[in-house]
């Protein structure tokens, strides 16, 4: 049977899905304590909401999160009060079910899908692994490095990603077929709460009340088809628009408070719309493993808080200069690879892009992903016994389409 | 009095967007021939819709065209018929207003957003004008480049654009401010139509049942916001994302079917699903004007069939290794720049990054756009006595906001 992992869904917790069940058929909204399931827009018809100054029986009964996700903060904090006075008291239960008999869907419509690339660790290592040589990017110091991603390959986990076929290089030549080093990237995204339009003051500083929460995300990569492209100056595409997946839980910045944790300093001074005197980052720790014939083993296990720069400057960075953040919007925070090798958090950083291949638990030789693997990323928030977690985020690789 | 390019709307055209007025507030799908918009949910009740296999009443009372446009080119096909028919026997009448008194809204929902770049000479250009040295792109001959872009900031002509903010190098420093180098580029968009799973074969030569039609697109860029990120190899994105405007008309592909033209010879060959014996373009030519102090410049006059990947191409390239296209995706050309001076099509080309400035009619210098400055491009399909065209998309530079 599948892991549920109960412990990370606390009181503390209360995160926000969308789901369906052969009892509830209609997509809608849900949270989780423990096993249970609570459908929200029932559940928002009991006392305690009285206190919340919102439509929930209706914003819950939307088949996506992004019209609470719009809400103001003070109504996310209130919703969350009432949900636990609820549950305490016991009422929940005619609005629950088992987290085995309902099917999980995407939480949000995502209008647009930003991946940063802010871990220090990773965008050294990745030209050494790909060209030989360490080289922090120019721009490293001065704003977080990201590019526009593709919307309608995200997917809620489980699910199953079908190895691409594409153009990759073969001595020198494009060539066509399936990807021959497909990967994972262990990341962590942020869905855009309270929208930002084009037209307003942009700061980091005050970023925190546009996140409506956080995900898990595997930016699936084929890193043949990326390096083929990626010698011309326009960035991954193919590369990468083949799959993205999201955890279906989003854990909000309410439940993540007790879980804040300075940012690391800067190491050089940044312009003003970019400075945070008290930069937060969040003390999760985030684990990846591969399952192959069906054995796991844990191939990286890495804290969050390390990344060089914030959600908040990456949510100013995306927004400064006009650039409006629509609820649902996904930013993603790269690859979370640390300097050690158990913190190396996709194959082409931990195997040197296939040429220093590892061992799994089961003998065979890790390089790039085979078809048949599963990958299964979890985090935790603080110490495991506070029951703040996001599940899992899992998909198993399928061979590629004939062509 | 704004020019209303009538002869671009004959019956020939029949172009599809969407349009309130203050008889009907609400959005709705409209068509447009001669000055007179057609309100089209009113409209499909007459008698010749019943030949029509589809609920256009309810399809066109819709605020965007995504369903219609994911209807079978079949019902496409009936549709522009019945349209024909009725207002050749004058009972559109009632469901009409002038073009004066209508305000047209963006046609469809942009999910997501794929900008290319399929002009030999704008590839080989752009290095040149940057770096002093003309390069083509690695893999140009193999695929058509692209990246993706924002779906947030695409706004539909008329627009205001104001200059954006952001970090530029000035004595090789990353420095914050308003953009000393904004320039517009002169692009054809296409827009799905049907739908393409991620499960499905991909063959460049299908892909005319996927695209509904073509609009105008200038993707402004901001050069010096653009060229400091760009030093690092995940592509344009601050120098992009702060606007992005289209034409207001859709033209069908069943309206510039009587356009079509051979698409040039590929220099080498190419892989197979990207092979189209019978590639074909469309005979359009586009032209780019600057209004400076109440004088008009045309800047750019330069032909479409010329580009060297088809958006055949563009969308089977986008498509293949498993990214699905969603209606309402926008895929656009790039800069349509041709062999000579007066074919080129942004700023960055035609005054070789602002060190070789143009004079404008008014006797000023051109370097790049100045606040103030209005740019309109218009494109009409072959001889232009046939009457099909796309109108205008048309920008208006604002000052940057203070910061």
């Amino acid at each position: 049977m599948a892991e549920t992992y109960t412990s990370h869904f606390g009181i503390n917790n209360i995160p926000y899905g969308i789901a369906r069940s052969s009892k509830r058929q209609t997509p809608q909204a849900v949270t989780r304590i423990g096993d249970e399931v609570i459908f929200l827009a029932e559940l928002s018809k009991k006392g305690p909401f009285t206190a919340v100054s919102a439509n929930l029986s209706s914003i819950f009964a939307e088949k996506t999160l992004n019209t609470f996700a719009a809400q103001a903060k003070t109504i996310h904090v209130q919703t969350r009060a009432a949900i636990q006075e609820v549950y305490k008291s016991g009422l929940h239960k005619e609005c629950s079910e088992d987290i085995k008999d309902v099917t999980l869907l995407l939480p949000v419509q995502v209008g647009d899908f930003t991946d940063f690339s802010v871990s220090r660790d990773h965008v050294t290592n990745a030209p050494k692994a790909l060209f030989g040589k360490p080289q922090l990017p120019h721009t490293f110091h001065n704003f977080p490095l990201g590019y526009a991603g593709r919307c309608s390959s995200i997917y809620v986990s489980p699910t199953s990603v079908t190895r691409p076929i594409g153009q990759y290089l073969e001595n020198g030549k494009a060539t066509f077929g399936a990807s021959r080093a497909l990967d994972y990237e262990l990341e962590v995204g942020a869905i855009v709460g309270q929208p930002l339009a084009a037209d307003v003051d942009v700061h980091a500083k005050d970023m925190d009340k546009h996140i409506f929460g956080l995900v898990l995300v595997n930016d699936w990569s084929s890193r043949d088809i990326q390096g083929c492209e990626m010698r011309d100056p326009l960035g991954p595409f193919k590369g990468k628009n083949f799959a993205t997946s999201m955890s279906p839980w989003v854990v909000t910045l309410e439940a993540l408070k007790a879980f804040e944790t300075p940012a690391p300093a800067h190491e050089e001074p940044v312009v003003q719309f970019l400075d945070d005197p008290n930069s937060t980052s969040y003390n999760l720790t985030i684990e990846a493993e591969i399952v192959r014939n069906g054995t796991t083993t844990t191939v990286c296990k890495v804290g969050f808080a390390h990344m060089y720069w914030t959600f908040r400057q990456m949510f100013a960075h995306n927004a400064i200069g006009g650039c409006p953040l629509n609820t649902g919007d996904l930013l993603a925070s790269g690859t979370v690879s640390g300097p050690t090798e158990s913190e190396l958090a996709c194959l082409m950083e931990l195997t040197m892009n296939g040429k220093e291949p590892k061992k799994l638990s089961d003998g065979s030789d890790l390089k790039y992903l085979e078809d048949g693997d599963t990958l299964r990323f979890t985090a935790i928030a603080g110490d495991s016994s506070a029951g703040v977690g996001f599940g899992e985020c899992v998909g198993a690789i399928k061979p590629a389409r004939r062509f």
